[in-house]
Order: C-alpha cells, then sequence, then structure tokens
C-alpha cells in the first residue's frame, strides 16, 4: 500500500514531504524536481515587437522575440543597474534595456554597453540570466534546470503534433492558488460523481443518439488507478447492457504538468459515448500559489461540434438559482464542471494544510501522485532523471486517453497506451 | 485606587497585561478570557439554506441551519481534503461538503461518506470541530469555551426578551479595528461633552417638551463609575432647578461584549428627558484586529418615535462643512455621535499601543473597565469563572440602564439595579 | 578612484554601505544622516484650517497652522490616549485632539486638558513629540535632527528667492520608491543619450532660431562630475562648429534632496541654447520606499514660453505608440522624459538590490553620489556636520545651473560656481 510506504517513513518525514510537494520555487526540493522538466512560457502568438514579464517557478523573467525572430528568456532585471527589461526594447540581434543600452542576446551575452568607451571589453565579462528556449506547436517551452547548454529534448505533446483535426490552444486562466490543488483534483476522480453530480445536468437532444443509455451502477464510479511511464492514470470501466462490452473512460497526468482526457465533457457522465475528442493542458507555474492553465483541445472531422464549454465561462456563474441571501464570493456556482473544480481547488487553501487531511480510500488516486512526486523529488535529489524525463530526440509525450466502448475480451488498462 | 494596583505588579507585569488585554485568540490570555462568555454569531434571519463563512475570535467556522432548522457552527474547512464548507451543501440532517460528500451534522459528527465502501466504519472515527449554539431573541449564539458538551446557561439580554414594545435588531456594522476600542470608548463617558460636543445639535421641535433647561453645568460631565455583578456601569448625577431633584443617567457594560443605555440619544446631553427607549448591543468578535456591532433598540408605546439615527449614518458623513481641501479619509465628520466614536477610535489603531498612553483622572472608567478585564483573565487563567458568567438556568442578564429624573433622597447609584 | 576606496573597505563594509545608503528612518544611518538637513514638509497654501497627517522620513506626523497663522509639527497620535491628531481641532493657540480635548500648542506642550481638574498641573508632564518649523519661499521645513531647539539656520534655494521672474511651486508627485533612485538617476547623465533618446523629438519651429545646429558628436555625451561644498555636479562640455566657442550644460545635485538644471528642457538635446530658465525641485522623503517631489522653475522676462511640459503628463502616457497587445503597467510610454525617468526609476525595484548590480565607467556619477552619502552619514556617526550643513545665518543655499556656449577661454568646470 502506498499509504504505508509513505507514512512509514516517519511522522516527520511525512510532514516534510507535506512541505515540500508544493514546493516550487529554486533550492527547494519540489522546485529542483520541477525544473528538470521544460514549461510553457507563452503562446508564440504573444510574441511580437514588446518584451512581456513572465514570472516561472518562483524566477521573475522577460520574454521576448528578437527581430531575427529567435525567442528568449531572461532574468527581469539589467544586471548593470537593475532596471526592469520589460521595459527594453527589442532589437534585431537581442534585447536592449532603455536605461542606458545595454543589450543582450537569446544566451545571455552582453552584446553592446553603448555609454562605454569603444574599445572597452567589459561587456564579455558580463553573462545575463538565461534559459534555453524552444518553439513547438505554438508555444515557447523553457528548461530551467541545472543542463541549460545541452537540455533533455523537448516532450512533445502528441496532440499539439496532430494534423487530422483542428487544435485549440487558450491561455490566460491564472489561478491564485498552488497547481497541486489543480493536479491532486485530476488524480481524484472519485469527486466528479459527487462535485459534478450536484446538478443534473440535462444531455441536450442533438446529443442523445451518442449515449448508452444500457449504462448503469455508473455512481459512484468504479476506478483504477495506474502508475505509467509518463505519470498516471485513472481508469473506469463500467458495464453495458451486454456483458460483452464494457465502456471505458481514462484521464491521464503526465509528469508534472500534463492533464489528458477524451471525450465530450471530460468523460463525465452522461458522456457514454464513443466520441472522441482529445482534450487537456498544462500548466503555467508562477510560484507556488499561482499558475496558469494552458489548455487544448483536438477536433477532428466528424466530430460533434455542438456548444460544449471550453474552460470557464467567463461570468464564473454555474447554472445553480443565483440567490439574493448569498454573500460568498462565487454564487450560483454548481453546474458547471470546470468552475465547480474553480470553486473547490480554491477553496481548499492557496497551500492546502495536508497534515490536517483525513485521507480514505476514494484517495488512492492522490496518494499515488503524491508517491509519485515523491520518488521524483528523490530521484533529483540523488542525481537521477525524474519520471518521465525522456532522453530520446524529437520525442513525443504520448499519454493515454482511451475512452469508449470495447469488448471485455480485449480490455487492457495496464500501463501501456491504449489505441 | 486600580492604577496603584496594576502598576505595582512591575512594569513588565503592565506591559504584559496591555498585551493580553486585546487578544481574542485560541491559547491568549484574552481570547481564553473570552471563550467563557456565550457571543453571537448572527441573526437567526440570515440563516436558511446557504451556509456562511463567519470568523469568530480569530477562528474560521461555517454557520448553517440543516433541513430540520437546527443551527450549527463548524470548522470551515472539511477535515477530509480541506475544502471549504462555505460552498457545502444544506441537507436534512447536517451539511455536506460539495467534493466528496462527507457529511457533518451539528455537533461535528460525521454521518456520511458516500466514496467509502457501504461497510466502511471510517466515519466513526472522524469528529470535525464543532462548537454548541444556542438561538434565542432572534439571534444565534455560541460557545466557544472549554465545556463544549455543557457549557453554561445562555445569559439572555432582558431587551431582547421584552414583549411590553418593539425590539429592533441591526447587524453589518463592521469595524477594522480591536473591539476594545470600542469598549473603552463607552467606559469612557468624559469623551461625550468633548467629541460630541463639537457640533452644537439643534434640540428639534418635538423633542423641546421632552427636554429639561433647568439643568446646568453638565459640562464636564459629573460621573462615577461603579463595579457590578456583570460588569461596570457608569453613573451622571446632574443637578436640577429644583434640590430635591436630580437628574440621572446611566451608561453600563457586560462582559465581555454588551454595553447598554437608555434615552433617546444613549442619554447625551441635551437629552435630560424621562424617556426610556432601551438600546444597546453587542459585539461579534472577529479577531484581534476586526469586529461587528449588533445593535439593538427596545420602543414602546409612547416613546417618541422622531427620526433619531439608529447606529451610523449610511454615507458616512457628519453635519459639518465638507470642505474641499480636506483630503482625510473621513471628511466633514463631525456631528453625528455615532459617526465621531467611529472616526476616534479607529484613529486610535487597529490595536492601539497602550504603553505610549499618558492616563489621566478621565481615565478613571477605562482604568476600571482594565482591571476588571485583568482579574477575568486571571481568574480563567486559575481555573474559576470570570465575572458574569453565570450558571442559573435561563437567567436573564439584567443590565442597570436607568435614566430620568429622580428624587434626591431616593438616589442610589451603588451596583444593585435601578429600576 | 572612488570605486577603489568604497570596495578597499571589503566586502561586507560595502553591502552595509548598500544597505545603509536608502534608509530614512530614525536609527539608521542614513536616516540619522538626513536628519541633519532641513526638509520640506507641505506648501505653505496647503495649510489652512484641517491638521494634515504627513509622513516623514518613516515618521507619523501631523502639520497644521493654528489660528495665529502659526505652522506646528507635532507627532500623530495625541499622547493621551492615542487618538490621530489628524481628526484634532485647529485652535487659536494650537491644535487641540477631538476625543478629549487635550491641546498642544506648536512646541509640542499640552496647554489644556479640559476634562481634568482646574487646578491639575498634570499637563504639565505632557510634552508631546514636535519638530521645529519654518515658513519660507512658500513652503513649510522642518529639522527632524537632535538640534531642536537650536537647528542651523535653514538654507533659502536661490530660486525661491528671486525676485526677477515667476517662480511656480508644484508638489503632489509622489512615487513608491526610495528617493535614492531619483538622485541616481540625476547623478547619471549617461542616460540621457540612451533613454531620452529613444523617441527623436522634434523640435518645434517657434524653437529652432535658439537651437544651435553647429553643434555635433553629442552623443554620447561627454560628461564630467565635480564635487562641490553643496553636493556634486555634472558638466557636459560639447564643442561646437568655431573651435572658441563651446556649448555647456550642469545638472547639480545639493545634499541630500535638491536637484537643479537650467535650460528649456533640462539642458538635454536638442536643446542647445542660451535660454535660460532655471528648474528643479527638492524631495519630500515620506519614507524608505515613498517620496513626494516639490518642482519649482523660474521664468524670466523674455524667457520662451511654449508649452514646455512640466513634471509628468497627466495620463502617465508618452508618445510612443499605444498598442493593443501591450499589457505593461505603462504602455506606449517612450517619448516624455519625466515619464521615462519615472517608468526606469520605478522598474529598478522599491529599494533596488545594489548587490546586483554590476557597474561600468558611465556609472562614475552615481558613485560619487555615493561616495559623498557615505562620507556623510560617516560624518554624522562621528558628530560632525555633513556637507551642506551650513551655520551661517539667512545663508542662500547657491546651486551651479551654468547653461549656454561660453568662450573656451573663459571655461571653469570646477566646484566654484558659475554665472
Amino acid at each position: 500500500m502506498s499509504e504505508t510506504k509513505i507514512e512509514s517513513a516517519g511522522q516527520s518525514a511525512y510532514q516534510k514531504l507535506l512541505d515540500d510537494l508544493p514546493r516550487t520555487g529554486p533550492g527547494t526540493r519540489g522546485g529542483e524536481m520541477l525544473r528538470r522538466y521544460w514549461h510553457p512560457v507563452c503562446l508564440s502568438s504573444s510574441l511580437s515587437d514588446i518584451p512581456i514579464a513572465v514570472r516561472m517557478l518562483c524566477e521573475d523573467l522577460v520574454v521576448f522575440r528578437d527581430g531575427r525572430g529567435r525567442p528568449g528568456l531572461l532574468g527581469i532585471r539589467c544586471p548593470h543597474r537593475l532596471a526592469s527589461l520589460e521595459y527594453g526594447q527589442v532589437r534585431e540581434d537581442g534585447l536592449m534595456c532603455s536605461y542606458h543600452g545595454w543589450k543582450y542576446d537569446v544566451k545571455g551575452r552582453c552584446i553592446d554597453q553603448p555609454l562605454e568607451p569603444r574599445d572597452s571589453t567589459l561587456k564579455n565579462n558580463i553573462r545575463h540570466l538565461w534559459y534555453p528556449v524552444e518553439e513547438w506547436g505554438g508555444v515557447i517551452w523553457t528548461y530551467m534546470g541545472p543542463e541549460k547548454e545541452n537540455p533533455p529534448p523537448l516532450p512533445k505533446i502528441d496532440v499539439l503534433a496532430r494534423t487530422d483535426g483542428t487544435v485549440k490552444l487558450v491561455d490566460g486562466d491564472i489561478r491564485n492558488y498552488n497547481y497541486l490543488n489543480w493536479m491532486e483534483n485530476f488524480a481524484d476522480m472519485g469527486h466528479a460523481t459527487v462535485l459534478h453530480g450536484l446538478v443534473i445536468r440535462d444531455i441536450p437532444d442533438e446529443l442523445k443518439p451518442y449515449n448508452d443509455y444500457s449504462i448503469k451502477n455508473w455512481t459512484p464510479l468504479p476506478i483504477e488507478h495506474v502508475e505509467t511511464d509518463y505519470g498516471m492514470k485513472t481508469v473506469s470501466v463500467l458495464d453495458t447492457g451486454d456483458p460483452e462490452i464494457k465502456f471505458i473512460n481514462t484521464w491521464a497526468l503526465a509528469m508534472p504538468i500534463h492533464w489528458r482526457f477524451s471525450g465530450l465533457r471530460s468523460g463525465f457522465p452522461p458522456d457514454f459515448t464513443d466520441e472522441r475528442q482529445e482534450g487537456g493542458g498544462m500548466i503555467r507555474i508562477i510560484d507556488d500559489t499561482h499558475f496558469e492553465l494552458v489548455r487544448y483541445s483536438l477536433t477532428r472531422k466528424g466530430n460533434f461540434t455542438g456548444g460544449w464549454l471550453f474552460g470557464l465561462p467567463s461570468d464564473l456563474k454555474g447554472t445553480a438559482e443565483q440567490k439574493a441571501h448569498d454573500k460568498r464570493k462565487y454564487k450560483g456556482w454548481e453546474g458547471i464542471p470546470a468552475l465547480e473544480d474553480l470553486v473547490l481547488q480554491e477553496s481548499q487553501g492557496e497551500i492546502p494544510e495536508r497534515r490536517l487531511e483525513h485521507l480514505a480510500s476514494s484517495d488512492r488516486g492522490v496518494i499515488m501522485l503524491r508517491r509519485i512526486w515523491h520518488k521524483a523529488m528523490e530521484d533529483v535529489a540523488s542525481g537521477k532523471d525524474p519520471k518521465g524525463v525522456c532522453r530520446e530526440v524529437n520525442g513525443m509525450l504520448e499519454v493515454d486517453t482511451f475512452h469508449g466502448h470495447v469488448k471485455a475480451s480485449e480490455l487492457k488498462i495496464g500501463p501501456e497506451n491504449m489505441e
């Protein structure tokens, strides 16, 4: 049992694990682990002729694209007199500080100091904080770990490489709590039948043909958690009217910031369809108490394209009645799963005081996630690559998202990919 | 002399007393004393089908009324995974967490865990933080002290039990400073002739018949402070034109959050009338730097019902001229006693640095209050009931509020109640 | 070399200097040095019948003018019960606390306690915090140093004494960063050709006759830094087409809060004119991370009076294009020197982490300023007057502001005043 393993380390070690888990800054156990992976910085489309201040893993940085089109990620403060490069000027070959004109290329080399004598070599001694950047799939990515000059290759999210449909990529959903509140929520599919079942949602008429009404006993959801190469997945196997046919749903987490699902609405009931619409996203970790969601979806020819909500409703209102005597921050919030998740995750606290928890059998997914994070932190501390870091060049990050009906005789729910 | 007694304890003990006095949290000397009394949580009318987050004495709680009408007060965070019960669902027999469905009754017992196996007994091991609650007089009350299972009986404020008039009960006046700034202000009636005399207020024509213009020399106010069973009172005895007749006013504080007066406007000059309109209120202590006022009044048949202000003006403006060059937070604030008190109390600081004070003879009331608080903290520390805790079942909290003309030969200003 | 001198003190001493430099509070090395000089509190015109809360060098004070016209500066909290004197009442002979009527004259003496017995002598024992104040040149000044009863005479800024033109005096530009960010910017004129050259500004037609187009090679600006009795100055000597004629500009800093220049626009290119318009100002230091600018200018008969901007544009917008994808606090900020300085100074941080700097030869002015500040702090620590404190009664503070064309044979750029 994973519970036993963690707890056998002793109460203080367990407490230390709980404290370290959500940390993201440099020098923290959590932060050092996170720095072995590539992270999204912003969408490619955000970068034009103005540098953008961007906080990543507790570090204040500036992202820009030089005049030759190369993206760069530098420390936000000019090392000369500490002016912010957010107000710097994009130049052909780099980013120039507006104060005294010191200019840096995308690798942090100081390539101009216009107020110094022409024969000065001072600039050769200046190397500004920089991180390697790659642009792929419509996203600017960075690697903030120790192997800056020779980082592991960028793992390419399979969905973003797809050409058999339309990929939609949306950023801008910024949360003011720790990123693990989100990740643990996704490792904990039991909540779906309670939280997302608070309001009974009608199935629109146009969707009814897709649904399989022969499925019963889906609440509470029967779920299994499986550790995989990339992280973990949660699989639900439901009985149908035909004992030879099962209905399968899969939700997957790839270390340390990716989540994935398939189906019309994350596969949650009443989505008992064979309709596969790949969905998911990744987290841009800002600091211990802030993150940004970058969501994506793949819509292929023939897919149902009805008005499903992608992310939060813009007015942050649910479908429940808005009552005049409701004085809470979120009123009438029930009824929209993305909003329900926001409200409950945020309510756990900026960084939940996990030592006060009382875990139960429905938390097996959460416990698996913490065990994986724990192992990854220990691997990094002992000089090893943590789970999911791949040294294979140009490798795709393939994540299980199987969803639909399958013959019982062909059922596999192990760590291998399911097609 | 009370000053002598307090100071004889030595400078550091006196400093410690000043530090402890305004504290309200668990484990503080002030907070432990406060936890021996019943406190208002909210008005009965506020509780319907939505739980309400409520911070009480530095503790974050949720108050709700279950489907059977029973009010409950629980720790705000679900002990399972720390989601906020402010977003919980009111059920017939308790409050259900919206995240995984754990449900608690009004005594904190976990009565459902829908995602656990049907034969699980885990819920029997969960006891959530709860406090005993009573509903009386239109108010939800709680006792947060150590005798949770068998608290002392709720002392019932006499005014709220009255049936010979109309009781008005108003909450919602929240202050961002320590509750003792308010209480000390009320123990310090000397300020009335300075602060509340800054602007000379006209007596409306319809009130003139009520006033006794034979009273002179009321400024400065002659006042005596008297310790009572419930706390303390301040009595002012004024000479009238008739040497046999005195005009009496009384302001009382009942430990540790109640204040009381009688008369049209707290009995402040020029209210020299026999008109008795019971007034006062109680403090809901939020934390060290926030409290809410819950005011009440009793208007009986025949009472003057002209437009006296009950509490603060909604625009927080006084009757003084609003000057364009006035850049202060409160402009033209003078002229309305409740606003004058707010401005000066708030200006003393969130928690006044009392070690910097220079007390004078006009501070005898404040010194008496502090001595009573000091004694109460010491009594609690030594296991005794502090002043005013009453073990008599269904006892009324009777507080002196005498106001009006009285024969000099019948004058009593001792600790006994005056009718 | 000044760099050598500072650094030879060792790394930890240098770090301590960097830490002490920006401090302004009582008991800090920086704050004690600042307390040997007179500081502006507010404009004379601001003081009428309402006291004004004013934070000066980290101390919360109240400035007022009593009914006899005398300005006073007192601690903001009444020493009785700590109510704020910001809500006090101006009286003929002092400022009265609105709470209990204690009244203070401009020297902090308690002159009334209306709630105390008539024969009480308690008030004679109360001396409230006060600072000496002088009113001169349209400004209320104070001296917060140890010689309160006998401070050094107020140094009178020459411009404010001028009668041969119109003096304009404007306050209200409050910044939320340390005052040294401003002062160092002014000691660092190299930035002008980079920062203030980002946008090429046209010379209005009506100004063209004033400008000397024979001046070339003004970028980068050739500058020399000269220590003076009052502080330091920066002098730029430019070649003109005539080898016998030089174009001179001067920017001066007087310890510890004054800056001065001459010319139409601080003398920055393309202001190569003989037009002399004295300009400058002084800093009201609020605390370590806030200050207010009090600017002044002198316009004499015959001066160009075109629409030059005095201080910041009210909309905080520059002349650069406002781009929709610009999400920064300041958008399109380039093009107006005062705004450019604000943006870059603020961007250095509330208190810049100077230990992270990499100084270069263009920072000679900044290094000179720090050396002067360092010496002043050391002088104060050893009981001496720091630079610029003048014991001469009614002395003017004369500051170099030479600007215009001069014969090469008559050129002087030493510490003496240039007329």
